[in-house]
């Protein structure tokens, strides 16, 4: 395939267009896709991965924002992947939170790109992992990953990062509510935005004991490692007049430095990388099955005595013999 | 396997004892279900499943208990599996409110067992369904299925059921909420329970008008067949004093017939056949793939450079030479 290797040299060498296509592919699942990401798997590891999530209007992208400012300040060439939530509802709304970011858009060394879920939301996940690659191949050594709300998808997609800050307000319900979600376990900092707003520093102290008692509870639920001498701190922020960003960078800073000391970012790699595996494997043979499922012999015995039928042996066949069988 | 084919025809001769040894090893996904399900498949199929679904207090386990009535004065012998939801807090409640079934404890011919998820919600349907073919096998022609809710879980087991009824009341919440669950997709009847409250002839005037414009749009989310000549009742009753069950009981026999005359319930099966095969396959390829991630090969790859790992080719690779890979 010259036009894979092709497309990956130029992206390599940091060709903005290559890159926009090879997103573009990754998030259309073309099946040049592979092709591509096995070409430049080598070329990524150097990045680090920010997730940031919170409830729409928490501010997330005004923090993204500033962000992006101080990392540019330090000479990082940056990559958002910003992923929108499958409801056709809040589309618009978030879309033009985000116009916030593309005051960066003139800047060559920051590429900020949107990715819908289109109802397909494994992919979602699998999409933004991809797309983050290509971002660090390209050469990108600090990317954002922006989603909206604490849903399982966003969850999945989150799991794509090193170091996940969760957003969230003091008018964006109680905390308890943030355990619930299954946000605590993901969180490596947590920020309390609108810090002006009455209520902040109360949100702020019950985060700071629910994130202390859980460093002495058992092993996380989403099997992630107990996080060592790390306890997430709560910063509060007051975004639209750039208040305390500066700390969430230094905050972002430390948990970087300390997954790279402890070996806690290697191990939260393969981690994902078991987690990613295991997800590509139940997709494929998800899509053999279907395409057994649907063939004609399977239509033709379907028709005659379901009785006779037994779904663990076809189950097996599938499995044992692939999309021929 | 003795055990299991002594198991196997113990059951076929309608042994209770049997039956609940075989119920209990589909539930704890014991590997000779699998042999004991093989040896009594062909002898499935004639029984009736009649699922039931609706909010917790609506007064589903009332209808149960007069459907079960209605049943056994036709001499139905009949199978119930109440699945318990996962939420450990509801527990109570809905236990107490099956307590009312249990009146019929004393008749051999009314068979009920209740069902927990344990947190396994993919395999909570696969056990549902498994016991629904025990139950059938041992020569219950009548089988109900309960479930709490709407969940994923909950539409995942009904699409065990032949035929589905969906209970509401006029205050668990608006017909619009039924729409978005997903549940219009699945009903063939819909009962609106404590017809006595206010408000019982509007929503069920809401619920048939719903139930009219969606005959007359697409294909349904759910890939079922679409239905034909049936427009899924809209029924009211008021089961404290047994009001109008009967109309309810007539209605599941005219869906039975329906389903029969026009191969409706071939063609559902079939697909309810597909569906099932599809995740013993998508579960069986998560295992082994989980087996293989946590094997010493992929503990030693893992600990070197992950950038040179390709997760592509580490599924495929699962996926052809299987758990020894």
């Amino acid at each position: 395939m010259p036009a894979v290797s092709d497309l990956a040299r130029r992206l390599l060498l940091g060709d903005v267009r290559a890159l926009a296509r090879g997103i573009r592919l990754v998030e259309e699942r073309d099946p040049m896709a592979e092709g591509l990401l096995r070409r430049v798997l080598a070329h990524t590891g150097s990045a680090h991965v920010v997730g940031i999530t919170g409830p729409p209007g928490s501010g997330k992208s005004t923090l993204c924002d500033l962000i992006i400012e101080c990392w540019r300040r330090e000479n990082h060439r940056v990559g958002v992947i910003a992923v929108d939530p499958s409801s056709p509802f809040s589309g618009g709304a978030i879309l033009g939170d985000r116009i916030r970011m593309q005051r960066h858009s003139g800047d060559a060394d920051v590429y900020i790109r949107s990715m819908a879920a289109r109802g397909h939301l494994g992919g979602l996940a699998s999409a933004a992992r991809n797309a983050i690659r290509l971002l660090d191949a390209s050469g990108r050594d600090r990317c954002l990953l922006e989603t909206v709300g604490v849903g399982q998808s966003e969850l999945e997609v989150m799991q794509t990062a090193d170091t996940t800050i969760v957003v969230t307000t003091p008018s964006s319900g109680d905390a308890v509510q943030i355990i619930k979600a299954g946000i605590l376990e993901i969180a490596d900092v947590f920020v309390v935005n609108k810090a002006d707003q009455p209520g902040a520093p109360r949100v702020a102290k019950e985060l700071r004991e629910m994130v202390h008692s859980a460093r002495f509870s058992a092993t996380s639920l989403h099997g992630r490692q107990s996080r060592g001498e790390w306890e997430p701190p709560v910063i509060l922020t007051q975004a639209v007049i750039g208040d305390h960003v500066d700390e969430l960078v230094d905050a972002i800073d430390r948990h970087r430095e300390m997954l790279s000391i402890t070996g806690e970012l290697v191990r939260r790699r393969a981690e994902q990388l078991r987690a990613e595996v295991e997800a590509i494997v139940v997709e494929r043979a998800a899509e053999r099955a279907r395409k057994v499922l649907h063939g004609e012999t399977m239509a033709a015995m379907l028709k005659g005595d379901l009785g006779s039928i037994d779904p663990y042996a076809i189950a097996n066949q599938i499995l044992e013999q692939g999309a021929e069988g």
